[in-house]
């Protein structure tokens, strides 16, 4: 197995192929530099990779090639992007800053953000399909895998939590449930996306995917909940002048569903399940096992 | 051959399905009733749906079964369907009007808004992966047809077009090769999308799918250039009481290149075009040769 720098140096590298800056301005049937600007400023923007990473752990974990499966980790990474893109919009969070850096739509424009978005989210869909039609040995493992990115960045993923996030903005509405679906769609989605898909390109069996979208369910919650904590302790230790961001932004938040301890609580419940499920993996999940470690120790 | 508008009738009986309204509101795994309101709010908004018939009839003409191709078809209007929601939204045009109704997000807000556009998009992706799981011996001629709607809708077709259109707005760059690309991407680009998917479905040969492909991209232009001249003649005949729209947005358009006159001349020999590319195809192209004359009469 290889660390998560190693996954990530491959990530950033395929990156920058895959989204290499054209010549033309606007040629025929080649990508406009300025959307492709648009595009790369925010892909190149750092972050910690988590998701292609984790897709590639999954496939190596399993006795895949993580050659065949770097499109896909790529791809879930321009999906994560777009998300992101799209999330700092005006009408959205109305974010101006991101990591330090001017957001996408301050420096692009609204207009040509929105497309950057649209841009990044429908090229991982292109990315995916051309490396298998270059692949037709492997069209049903891929299928699957492409299915599973689908899926978690979707209508029922990743976009049906924004949506309830949105819509619990202001304290509209409440409670553990919808604070659940709304960790499990904005959060844990794409996690789940990215460990499937990667065990579908090598071909996993049904126990296998299923240990590892529990896994991806607990460990994405973990993930949110951690934030959320850390949202209000960082704010406490006096490192932000202001509220948390995402208390600012009027979020539903698991500090204010269970209070801070109660938060605390319930991230290393979530921390311990995502262990367990992991159990069946041995040595290989190791990766898992530390990114998890890490992601608790973040406020424990 | 069936006609357009059963093409049409089965396009939006199978939208219907797809996009059946969810009883849970936040369920999990289920997709929140609000986004599905946002998304049918538009999908069902009527137009001709030109795109989906255009994939089956493509199909149909090759000899293919219509069935086969119905969850791309109706992927297409979806992609089609989240181009308007998000060039409707301020930044982009700014548009409250569609059709007569308001639009998207002045229903949901501009959050949920940009949300029932990436929302149909994935979907899109989600329904034609989903028909291929089932289909596991159409895998190659599926993925094929996946990919041309891929190009077709993404930063080589239609999100460069309209990129650029954006970018030529108020002047800022002209010339009849920025038109010319603004046009083959902004619309050509869906048409060819459907046309080429619907023949790869079939299995078409090269030559089929060239063939298609050159009408897809005259007839786009014509309608495109079409469009640009009714904008003026409809408001020189008194029938708008302001500016053309897209005049009135600032848009590089046929009739400010090549003026009326110009512009009528360019429409006559893209007809001509499109309608020699149909030559190799015999009766069966009545379908194209018919939606041509019928774009080309507009305004002639």
């Amino acid at each position: 197995m290889r660390t998560h720098d190693e996954y990530k140096r491959l990530v950033e590298a395929r990156l920058s192929e895959l989204l290499a800056e054209r010549e033309a301005a606007f040629g025929p049937g080649d990508m406009p530099k300025l959307l492709c600007d648009a595009m790369r400023y925010s892909v190149q923007a750092g972050g910690k990779r988590l998701r292609p990473c984790m897709l590639l752990a999954a496939c190596e974990m399993l006795g895949g090639d993580i050659e065949e499966a770097l499109d896909f980790a790529c791809a879930m990474e321009m999906i994560h992007t777009y998300s992101l893109i799209h999330d700092d919009l005006p009408g959205m969070d109305n974010d101006t800053l991101r990591r330090g850096r001017a957001t996408n739509h301050v420096v692009f424009g609204v207009g040509q953000a929105i497309l950057a978005g649209d841009g990044l989210l429908n090229y991982a869909y292109e990315v995916m399909l051309k490396h298998m039609l270059s692949h037709p040995d492997r069209q049903e493992t891929c299928t699957k895998a492409l299915y599973a990115v689908a899926r978690g960045a979707g209508v029922t993923g990743m976009i049906a939590g924004q949506c309830a996030d949105l819509w619990a903005e202001n304290g509209r509405e409440t409670g553990e449930a919808l604070l659940t679906y709304i960790h499990l769609g904005k959060t844990a989605a794409m996690f789940k996306g990215a460990v499937v898909a990667g065990a579908c390109i090598v071909g996993a069996d049904e126990k296998q995917i299923s240990a590892l979208s529990r896994f991806a369910d607990a460990f994405g919650r973990l993930f949110q909940v951690t934030d959320d904590v850390l949202d209000v302790t960082a704010d406490e230790a006096g490192f932000g002048k202001s509220k948390g961001k995402d208390e600012e932004e009027g979020k539903l938040t698991a500090v204010a569903v269970y209070g801070l301890e109660g938060a605390m609580a319930l991230s290393r419940d979530l921390r311990n399940e995502a262990l367990s499920c992991l159990s069946a993996f041995g040595a290989g999940a190791d990766y898992f096992r530390n990114l998890t470690e890490e992601m608790y120790k973040r406020n424990h």
